[in-house]
């Protein structure tokens, strides 16, 4: 462990607004060109690939252009590609692959595979020199800056702004509502001692669900999956209506859950689920509007008022980072280095 | 609690290798008329629509048409059309949703939505007369008789060999290679004692990891459904190449594995995550051939000799709906009815 555990993550976490006004200042007039560009192509299907932090932000990229587009989405599943060799016909398809490092073999395969199949491709990425970047005929750069710490944060609010651009710039927009985001996401960042308070309810909690739906259901499995790998806690992420479909039956009031609840349609379709979820005692902590907070046990205050529920996801994340760090923290353990990872996975 | 608790879930699984035989003898032509008649419509790209133990179904179906029939496809993310109202263009798609009640409000308005957007639409059910089959053009009945436990077993195995018959007549073949799975299946229920055995392991397991890859995916997410549904125990469910993408931090020498492991390229692929877990001192017990279960901790043999890979699904689900069953009754719990749980889950 190193002298200060968590000081890189921490660091990362503290840079986002800088790195979402960065974005906004040099990223998004080339975005918007790619985005001219593909909407020339006229795609009639989207497929997402991506794993991991992108994985999530790929979730999030399909709710935007299924509800923002009216495109129908897919999340690829790579080994169809890399193991059993499918070379389906892609023609009139956008592949867009998402990955901070651009380095994952698999990546690289299917990305390769889906443009060798007619698809428009696109990648994403933290890092023009990879060999994503070099396999795709669209690229999009983030613009996070070197990202060192394992736990990916900032190249995580960047690649879901790099994405909301890129959606609006398919439909001719320029994204302009973005434009509150840094300074929002600061003052979030500011709050770090709301959060660390609510970590100290997790000190040994054994197991936690997080939920959402809509928008805010990339939220909840980024969220499982930052506190997985810094905290070791076994997070267990559902979108609230697939909670009812079973998982439900594992909540007990010694079950920890945490709900992203949107201020808008997400939030409403939810609401049934944190009714259930009250109704059985659940410990309830609420990252959403202040009405939904103060009806939980606990929360985070969102400040929403004038935020699209499309952007919501961008602010979201930011107390869940904090808590995966706080909880890492008070465990003992450094949120920098979480055992038996890399921070380029190659799966193939 | 019952006078003989899960004595319902016993007896559905039990059954479940005279409902694949009825389905292979009765249902078989039905399937690959609606195969036809879809097939002549030239689908060009598939969404599939679920919840639950069906969405575990749809994800085999996934694999299965991606790789047999090289077409595109999406999981459906159900909110995108019932809360956002999200109209997207369906011309040239199918809509596949599997449910076996056919009863959940947000599928059939889905499966509505679908149809008038332009998608060619198929309910797979267990219930010809439901809502669901009343709304789709094209319906399947998984035929496999009234399913009373509260977690579905032969609803599942039955749903597969439909998807897959439905993709065999899809390519205009019979699908015969799957008239071995119900005496296989049988020979599978018979050695229920070996399972018990397995589930001692985890009487006071307060967390699992299951992970598999390929076609096998679907069989890991449905085991861990069914052990949470049933057991209550957090079991975390992942590709093999997404576990090492952050939860594989989680695993430890306390944390418990069990691997679905393919007789195929699935298998193989799954390898270096195998390799990776074995390193890390894992408690590793395999699903999966002799050779597999050899190498690892402990396991459950499957008789995969002359089964395509794509059939394995059928019968890796199955000590693992027996293990659930199992570890429930032996933490004194009743399979039949876990808390908080309906058989028709109504999701808006």
């Amino acid at each position: 462990m190193s002298e200060q555990p968590g000081r890189i993550m921490a660091c990362e976490i503290a840079e986002q607004p800088a790195v979402l006004w960065h974005l906004l200042e040099k990223g998004a007039p080339r975005i918007r060109e790619v985005a001219t560009a593909i909407a020339a192509r006229r795609p009639r299907f989207v497929l997402l690939t991506a794993r991991g932090t992108s994985d999530n932000a790929a979730l999030y990229a399909k709710y935007l252009m299924e509800i923002e587009l009216g495109l129908p989405c897919g999340l690829t599943s790579m080994s169809t590609t890399t193991a059993y060799e499918a070379r389906p016909d892609l023609t009139d398809v956008l592949v867009i692959t998402v990955s901070q490092s651009g380095g994952s073999p698999d990546l690289v395969a299917s990305t390769k595979a889906a443009r060798e199949a007619g698809a428009v491709t696109l990648a994403v990425t933290n890092n023009p020199a990879s060999p994503l970047a070099a396999v795709s005929e669209f690229h999009i750069d983030v613009l996070a800056g070197a990202e060192k710490a394992l736990p990916a944060t900032k190249t995580y609010t960047a690649s879901l702004l790099s994405l909301y651009l890129f959606v609006q710039g398919m439909r001719g927009n320029d994204g302009a509502a973005a434009k509150v985001l840094p300074d929002l996401t600061a003052d979030i960042l500011s709050r770090r001692d709301e959060v660390r308070q609510l970590a100290s309810r997790y000190r040994f909690a054994e197991r936690m669900v997080i939920t959402s739906r809509g928008y805010g259901y990339s939220s909840a499995k980024e969220a499982a999956l930052k506190l997985m790998e810094t905290s070791y806690i076994p997070a267990l992420s559902y979108s609230g209506a697939d909670l009812l479909h079973g998982p439900l039956a594992m909540v007990d009031n010694h079950s920890p859950v945490i709900a992203v609840v949107a201020d808008g349609k997400g939030g409403e379709a939810l609401q049934p689920v944190l009714d259930r979820l009250l109704d059985r005692g659940a410990d309830l902590v609420v990252v959403g509007p202040r009405s939904q907070v103060e009806a939980a046990s606990a929360g985070f205050v969102l400040p929403t008022a004038g935020v699209p529920e499309e952007l919501q996801p961008v602010l979201e994340i930011l107390p869940l980072q904090i808590l995966a760090y706080e909880v890492t923290i008070a465990r003992g353990q450094d949120p920098d280095a979480p055992r038996a990872l890399a921070k380029i996975t190659e799966t193939h």
